[in-house]
C-alpha cells in the first residue's frame, strides 16, 4: 500500500513536470504577443508569426502526448489518494487535454488558417462598410466552430460547448437566464434615464491633455491603486491589454489627447486584470493552481476596480486632487462633477467600447443572441446585419445606420471566438457580487476609497479569489468568496441604486 | 532513380522543417532574453528562468531526437544529390547535432547548474577584490568544460575543441598564430606611442551630456549610418548588445553624462552587428541559410563600423556638425580634434571594456594565453591572478594592484565561456582584411564617409557576407569576398599607418 502510494506521487509530480513545461512554452509566448503588441518594429511579423505558431504546435504537442493521457488515468483511479489541489490540478488538466485531443489536428489548423485570414478580410469590410466582404469568411467560420464543438461534445449544445472556453464552469443556463435578467432590468431603466430631467454634469473632462501628462497621471492612478512596480510595467498599446504571470503581470493603456476619462478607467480596468495575475500564488507557478480562473473572474476583478471603484464617488474625492497636480485646469472641477462625467448615460451610442457602465450590457445581450442563434442555425449568416439592427433598435432605441458601426465594429468573430462575449456581462455582474460581499466583511469600502486606501480590499480580494487560482470551479469560488452562489441580484441593486440617485429616478 | 531523388528531397524537407522548428525556439528564447535584459522588472526573474530553461531542454530535445540523425545519415548518402544550399544546411546541422548529442544530458546540466550559480559568486568575489572567492567555482568550470570538450572530441586539444564553439571553422593553430602577430606587433608600437611627443587632442568630448540629448543623437548616427527602423529599434542596457533576426534586429546602447563619445562608438558597435543580421536573407529565415556565421566575422561587422567608420577622420567630418545639433557647445571642437580624441591610446588602462583600438587585442592575448594554459593543465586556478598581473606588466606595462582590476574584471568565465575571447581579436583582424578590400572594389570610400553615404559599403557586405549567411565556412567566406586567405597583415598595416601618422611616429 504505501509503494503504491509512492508510485502515485510518482505520477503526480511526472504530470505536474509536463504541465510545467506546457506552462512555460505559453508564458514564453505570452511575452512574444506582448512585444508584438507593444514594441515590436513592423518588419518583425513574419518571423514573429512563425514563432508563434511553433511555440503553439509544441505546446499543444506535449499535451496531447499519450502519456499525459496515462498519467491522468492512473490518477484519477479509485486507488490513488491525492489531496484536494492535486485533485483540481488534474481536475484542470483533464479538461485541457480531453479538449485537444478530441479535436482532429487538421480541423485545428484548419481554424487557424482561416481566421488568420479572416482578419485582414474583416478589416476591409469595416473599412468598406461592406459586411458582404466578411459575409463568406464568417460563414466557414461559423461551421467550422460548430464542427469544433461537435468533436468536443456531440451530444451538447454546440453554442454551450463553445463558451466553456472561455467560461468552463458556469453552465450556458445561468450566463443565459443572467443576460435575460440584464435585459429585463436594464432596457426599463435606460428608458427611465432617457426621460430623466436631472441635469448631470457631462464636461469635467471637456478639454485637450497632452499625452505625456497622461502617462504620468495613469502612474498615479496605478501608484494609487497599489500596483507592484517590482512586477509590473506601463505601456501603450492601440488595444489596451494586460498579461503575463504572477512575477511579471504588465499594464498597458492608451493616450488620447481629448479623452482623459478614458485613459484613466481604462487603466484602471487593466489595473484589475494585473492585480489579480500578480495576487496568484508564487509556488503555484506552472499549474493551474498558479493560474486564473477564466474569463468571468478576471473580468469580474478588471469591473471591480473599473466600476465599483473608478467610477465612484468617494474615488473621485480622492484622485481629483491627484489629477490636479498633473492638469491645473481641471481645479474649478468639483469631485461630484467628475463623478458625474465619469458616469454619464450616453442613450445613442452605438459602439461597444464606448458604452457606459449600463447600456454595456445591452451591447453585449445583442451579441449573445444573434451569436447564440447563428451557432444553432437559427439564423442565416447573410440575416446577421438586420438582425443586428433590429436588436439595437429594441433594447438601445437606436438603429446603426451602417455596418461598419453596426455587425462589424468587434474583432471577435474574426478571430472564430464565439462564446466570449457573454463573459464581459458575467464578469461584471460577479463584480458587484464581490464588492457587495467585500463591504460585508471589511465595512465602509466608502471611507477607504475617500482616504485611498486600497489595501484592506486588495488583501480580501488576494485572500478570497486571487490565492486560489484554478483551485475551485467558478461556481465553488463564488461560493467560497462571497458565502452565496452566483447570482444577479447585487449588480441589479449596484446599479438601480447608483443610477435611480444620479438621474433622480422615482421608480428607482 | 527518379523515385530515389524525390525520397531525397523529401527527407530534406523534413529535416528543415525540424530545423526551422528549432530556429523559432532559439529565436523566442532571443526575444525572451532581450525583454529580461532590456525592460522586464525585476521580480520576473524566477519565471523568466523556468520559461528559458524549458525552451532550451525543447530545443535539444528536438535536434537530438534520433529522427534528426537519420535523416542526416540519409542526406549525407552518396546516393543523394543535394544542391550547394541544401549540404551547407546538412554540414551545419551535422555540426550542431554531433556536439548536442555527444556530451551526456547530466554534464550538461551540471554546468548550466554551475554557472547560474558562478555569477552571484564572481560578483560576489569582485565586489569584495578577493579571487579566492571565486577561485573553486573557475576551478570546477574548467574541469567540467575540459570534460565536456572530451566528450566532442577526444582527440582533440581540449582549448580547440572549446574554441571552436564560438568559432567552428578557423582552426585553433590560425587564431594562435594571428594573435601572437598582434602582440608581437602592438607592443613595439604601443612603446612608440607611449614615446612619442606628438600633441594629441584628448578632450574634445569632455564635459556633461544630458543622457535625453545623447539617445538623439545615437538615433542620429544610426539614421545616418542606414539603419532599418522598419526592422529594428534602440533601447538602453547596463550591458549593451544587439540582438534578433532579418525581420526585427535591435539595438542597445547606455548613455553616460561624462561619456558622450563612449555611446556613441557603443552605438555604431552594436549597430554593426544587428545590420549584419539584417542583412541575412528573409528567405533563409529558419534555417542555417538565414543564419550569421558565428563570432569571427559578427564581430569583424561590428568592428568594421565601430573602427573604420566611426573612429576615421572623414566620418567626424561627416558628423560633428550633426553631434554640433544636439550639443551647441561641442561649436569651438574640430573635427580633427573629435578624430583625435576618438582615437587616443591610454598606456595605463587596465580595463578591457575601456581599452583603446590598439591596446584593446593586449588584454585578449593576456586571456587567450591564461586560458589555454589553464584548459591544457599548465596553469593552475591558484594562480591565475599572478600570471595575469605578469602578463600586463609585460604586454601593456602597467601592472593590476587589485584583482578586481585584474583577473576578476570579465564575465565570461563565471558563463564558463572559455574560448570566446579570441574572437574579438580575430573579428578585429578580419575588418580590416574586408575594408581593404571593400576599398579595393569600390574605390574611395573615405569621400563616401565625409559625404555621409554609406550605402556601397553597406551593399558591398551584404552580397559578400550578409546574404550568404552560413553557406559558406569563416574561410570560405573570407576568400569569397576578399578574394584572399583570412590574414593578420591587413589590420596590422590599418593600424600602423593610422598611428604612425597620429602619433607622428618616425619607424611607421
Amino acid at each position: 500500500m504505501a509503494t503504491e502510494q509512492t508510485a502515485d506521487l510518482e505520477g503526480y509530480d511526472e504530470l505536474e513536470t509536463r504541465i510545467e513545461r506546457i506552462t512555460n512554452v505559453g508564458n514564453a509566448a505570452g511575452v512574444l504577443r506582448w512585444d508584438q503588441e507593444v514594441i515590436m518594429p513592423e518588419g518583425g511579423t513574419p518571423a514573429r508569426a512563425k514563432q508563434l505558431s511553433t511555440l503553439s504546435s509544441l505546446s499543444h504537442e506535449l499535451l496531447t502526448e499519450d502519456r499525459t493521457g496515462e498519467l491522468l488515468e492512473t490518477l484519477e483511479g479509485d486507488e490513488v489518494s491525492l489531496s484536494g489541489d492535486q485533485k483540481a490540478v488534474v481536475r484542470e488538466v483533464r479538461r485541457q487535454y480531453d479538449r485537444a485531443t478530441s479535436v482532429p489536428q487538421e480541423l485545428v489548423e484548419e481554424i487557424s488558417e482561416t481566421t488568420s485570414n479572416a482578419h485582414p478580410t474583416w478589416m476591409e469590410a469595416r473599412e468598406k462598410d461592406d459586411f458582404s466582404i466578411f459575409e463568406p469568411t464568417l460563414e466557414k467560420l461559423v461551421e467550422l466552430k460548430k464542427e469544433y464543438a461537435a468533436h468536443i461534445d456531440p451530444d451538447e449544445d454546440p453554442y454551450a460547448v463553445l463558451f466553456a472556453e472561455y467560461e468552463p464552469y458556469l453552465d450556458l443556463e445561468t450566463a443565459e437566464s443572467v443576460l435575460e435578467e440584464l435585459r429585463d432590468e436594464l432596457v426599463p431603466l435606460l428608458e427611465a434615464i432617457d426621460e430623466s430631467d436631472a441635469d448631470i454634469e457631462t464636461d469635467a473632462f471637456a478639454g485637450t491633455f497632452d499625452d505625456d501628462d497622461q502617462e504620468a497621471l495613469a502612474r498615479d492612478v496605478l501608484d494609487s491603486l497599489g500596483y507592484d512596480w517590482e512586477r509590473g510595467r506601463l505601456d501603450t498599446a492601440p488595444h489596451p491589454f494586460s498579461s503575463g504571470t504572477q512575477f511579471d503581470a504588465r499594464v498597458t493603456t492608451r493616450f488620447d489627447e481629448s479623452d482623459l476619462l478614458g485613459s484613466i478607467t481604462s487603466t484602471i480596468h487593466e489595473f484589475g486584470h494585473a492585480n489579480y495575475t500578480l495576487g496568484l500564488p508564487d509556488e503555484g507557478y506552472g499549474t493551474p493552481l498558479g493560474e486564473a480562473r477564466d474569463l468571468t473572474v478576471h473580468e469580474s476583478q478588471s469591473r471591480l476596480w473599473e466600476n465599483h471603484i473608478g467610477r465612484s464617488r468617494p474615488f473621485w474625492e480622492h484622485f481629483l486632487p491627484i489629477a490636479r497636480e498633473r492638469f491645473p485646469e481641471l481645479e474649478n472641477v468639483t469631485a461630484e462633477e467628475a463623478y458625474q462625467s465619469a458616469n454619464q448615460v450616453y442613450d445613442d451610442n452605438l459602439i461597444r467600447v464606448e458604452a457606459d457602465e449600463l447600456t454595456y450590457h445591452l451591447h453585449i445581450v445583442v451579441r449573445f443572441e444573434i451569436e447564440r442563434d447563428l451557432i444553432a442555425g437559427d439564423l442565416d449568416v447573410a440575416d446577421v446585419p438586420e438582425a443586428w439592427n433590429d436588436k439595437y433598435e429594441e433594447y438601445l432605441g437606436v438603429r446603426p445606420e451602417t455596418d461598419a458601426e453596426g455587425c462589424l465594429q468587434d474583432i471577435h468573430w474574426s478571430h472564430g471566438s464565439f462564446g466570449y462575449f457573454p463573459t464581459y456581462s458575467l464578469g461584471s455582474v460577479l463584480a458587484a457580487q464581490l464588492y457587495a460581499a467585500a463591504e460585508a466583511e471589511l465595512g465602509d469600502l466608502e471611507e477607504r476609497t475617500r482616504a485611498g486606501e486600497f489595501e484592506d480590499l486588495n488583501d480580501w480580494l488576494r485572500e478570497v479569489i486571487h490565492a486560489h487560482g484554478k483551485r475551485y470551479t467558478t461556481p465553488e469560488l463564488v461560493e467560497h468568496s462571497t458565502g452565496e452562489p452566483y447570482m444577479a441580484e447585487y449588480f441589479i441593486d449596484y446599479v438601480t441604486t447608483k443610477y435611480g440617485e444620479l438621474y433622480d429616478l422615482e421608480a428607482y
